[in-house]
């Protein structure tokens, strides 16, 4: 991957040039009204016009494909569903690729295949761009209010320019690797995540029903070896905590169906590189069942609920 | 299970009359000689005398059976391995009940079934004393360094006079409920204090496999909603932390046999009463087959070694 | 346990005394019901008078309580839901052994966990008694229509008699050693039919997700390497076969609670012998969740239902 | 997909034609040498030449590359380890589709990923030819004695003119439907082998522990609802049957890597099409532990020595 040292200090030094933004979904909307918020022009585009009314509102400029933006921006970030997602817009015939201008710095924080990635690098290098995978954690909660988890990789001269940039959307952004490690970084937390937050409802379950009371029990998980986020920042049992989803009848943060894309990502890296992840596998066919049995637009937390009896039993 | 207001403050008032302690394992051993550097006289027991030796030397004073331990100490701990032993020690031919006093209060801080801890609570009550449950929760380190967690299980007027014994070799001791709640709380830790071990073993092996460097991979798990204690203060993998088991060849800690045995009281207690627990069940399945495949006296985080190729593929 | 010779030959040759005959359920009424077929009298009793009713005008006389039958009878069979209820029916105050006359041979077709068969054999020989635990399979329809199979455990002198009398409702009688063997192997086959019936129900739902029609695919299975029961005899999908319980809406045949119940029995033999059985462990908790969600009633072949999408989606 | 009646009844009619076949490993080349006996002349090639020798002397015509074969056979099978060998050697640039000519019938026999076959179909179609997917069950053994079972996918007028051919090497030819129905039938069959045999070395294992002879087990459980062809065609545990790997110390059979493999291609199909596999899911990751720990080259079968104790425990 060629490094453009001039193109890069142009970027550091002339910040607020215009910036793409290609996905303005749950995720992208409020990242790029961030982007607006620190004075960065914002130039986005998405296949949904009604999704662009709101940043138009607040003053990006609107164009009607990615081709466009990559002609007017020499930095974009692309936040989309999935790889197929990713390849169209990058490689599609309106795509990036088709118009980008040399030295534009790409980063995809779309969460898909890390191979993908690094295709995506690949093609981007041939027309002298450069591409770093940069998905996030934190969800929507984190992404309205700038405090996302940025995981990048790609070459390590970018990151710099990449931190500034993703710093106004972002509390943290850690640099993980060259191009696809961003995506393992994601997946790895995404797999532990979900781990976690089945076996704390699982868990919290079992306490209540050997007459445990939740609140004391959630108490003595958090002040124990048997601690993690999701029992100690996200519990999944109503009346433990306020100001989470199962506070809110499980509505709104990270929906099951979303999780269960994530863990079948984690599930395609453990088959391709031939790594047991016996927990992480189950975790992947558990959300995929709640996904078939009604529970694919709640939070995440409401595995608690599927655990549980159904009313009237 | 009678009060006996009278007693209980007699144990208040008169703290440095003699505990009786019954157990002088890995874990009971560090724990009475905690109480003796609280200046607490202890008159212990042991079924291998050779265990005994170092607190004679330190001046505990040592009986023959549990039965006299109990005629000179009307606060008596016990710290054994199992139910079965429990059961013997309380219950036995020259066990404690065979000669307790009225108002004695009787601690068992062993791990076991809840519906045994409450039996021996009712055989305990017929004669006149009171017992609750204590198991622990944090290891030989703990245990050394007078920073256990105590789960209590009893009748919440006791509460105050237990915590005072418990806090010469606990950091927390925390009172959960009626008798059994104390057991059920650590048995809910232990199971997901295993599902998070497993997981962070699965999840640094998959990140490492995919590129990424462990230290760094540990670093982001533990700033994002992964994060859990297994990842961030014992975590699995050689050359991440010092001062852990695995920067040890997994010598020490918390061996795999006694963890299998904590999952089998989980498991046994989500059988009883109906709970599903797919992670915890598969957990127990897992350090099951680790016992039978050579991992038994390492630490419970050798887990990581057992995922990971065999030396020479 | 004492081998009564004399008493032995007179059950053999005067085969048509009364039949003792405690649990007139689901199974033990169809049970009782072959007996009188065969010209064995009929002593019965059940805990619910109504129970009895249909065995009476068939000409069974129907006692109060099990020790009035066992007053009667030298020959009794029990077929009880659980451990507690064996337990209370052989050794509760009227109980079988309170009555039991000595050489009476003693038949429990309940499934129950081994080491109660045991204590129950130890009890029955304290009273000179003879105790054999004899679990059946095949469910109703094989208990209508006298082709149960059962599993004998206990003194292999007496399996004759038993062999003579059990032959008259099943169309397998096999010996299977002590006490307590009968419960093993019926608990080993309970735990392999339940994998093979969820692994039947999870590889016909990919297949018909991957394009194949049911029933080829249901054909292919049963000329490979893939065939179980499940697949050949007892398919869970609607419109591979007649006569099962898919084609009738997952009514009758054998209950998910029934399956979680034995499920749970393999999985407490399995953690009592620290037997690893990762399979085993995850179908017991599936069946477990299924009761929890709406599906405790139907076949446990319904499995593949749980696992599919719900209306509407 | 276009069908060429013409070349069809030509096929039929000219039956001894050459064939071409590609790919002569452990299954290639006895599958090759039935083709010989049945008395079709055979055009072969191989990445490896010394694989060809023993064909070379049976008669068979070995060319250098999968181009050349096409330039002189107008049915070809190939039979490959994986995808990316099936890309390459039909669309490479040696590759059999560089010189295939119109209406050749070609049969792929690997066990590869649908989704490839439907595309090497596609290109397939573009050079005129018909391409059809039909891998093996049966293993190395019925591969011998030309008895495996083809599951076929493709145009269902060219079935005739395979099953033809196909005959000569198997026992049963099956039409599955559309191309990759053959891979989707066999994925689904040894998904639910792999359960099978797992559930079989479980429930042996905790039989033996339970005190039951393993020969009367498996006999029980063969005339019982927990049948399968693991436990009655193959069983897992040493001394119950002759003639399969556990009586030879697990060599030869179906290797545990190949069905590794084999189970990675079920979970990315659940995977891609969202379906639960949760039996299926975990025997995958069992399999990949195995191949980790020292099984690789072992029969599936060895599982059972896999859950034991190690000798010396």
């Amino acid at each position: 991957m060629t490094n453009d040292k001039v193109m890069t200090s142009s970027r550091s030094m002339a910040s607020k040039t215009p910036v793409g933004f290609i996905g303005l979904g749950n995720m992208g909307s409020p990242m790029a009204k961030n982007l607006l918020k620190h004075g960065y022009p914002v130039i986005a585009t998405d296949v949904f016009p009604e999704s662009c009314k709101e940043l138009q509102d607040l003053g990006a400029q609107i164009l009607d494909c990615p081709a466009e933006v990559a002609d007017k921006a020499d930095r974009i970030i692309t936040m989309l569903p999935s790889s197929p997602n990713v390849i169209e817009v990058y490689n599609g015939p309106n795509g990036i690729l088709k118009k980008v201008k040399k030295g534009t710095l790409l980063i995809d924080s779309s969460t898909i295949d890390p191979s993908v990635s690094k295709e995506m690098a690949v093609a981007a290098e041939k027309m002298g761009a450069v591409f770093m995978d940069a998905p996030v954690s934190g969800g929507v909660g984190a992404a309205n209010l700038a405090k996302l988890t940025f995981m990048v990789g790609g070459v390590e001269e970018e990151f710099t320019a990449a931190k500034e940039l993703l710093g106004s959307m972002g509390a943290n952004v850690v640099y993980c690797g060259p191009v696809g490690t961003g995506q393992a970084a994601k997946i790895c937390n995404n797999m532990l995540l979900a781990i976690g937050m089945i076996g704390t409802a699982e868990t919290m379950n079992l306490g209540i029903r050997l007459g445990l009371d939740p609140k004391l029990l959630a108490k003595i998980l958090n002040m124990s070896s048997g601690r993690c986020w999701s029992s100690d920042t996200y519990n999944p049992v109503p009346g433990v905590m306020e100001g989470v989803p199962s506070a809110n009848n499980y509505q709104g943060g990270f929906g099951t169906t979303l999780m269960a894309k994530d863990l079948g990502l984690a599930q395609d890296s453990a088959t391709n590189t031939k790594t047991p992840v016996l927990l992480g596998s189950l975790a992947h066919q558990i959300y995929r069942m709640m996904c078939a049995r009604g529970y694919a637009g709640k939070d995440f937390s409401s595995v608690f609920q599927f655990l549980r009896e159904e009313e009237g039993q």
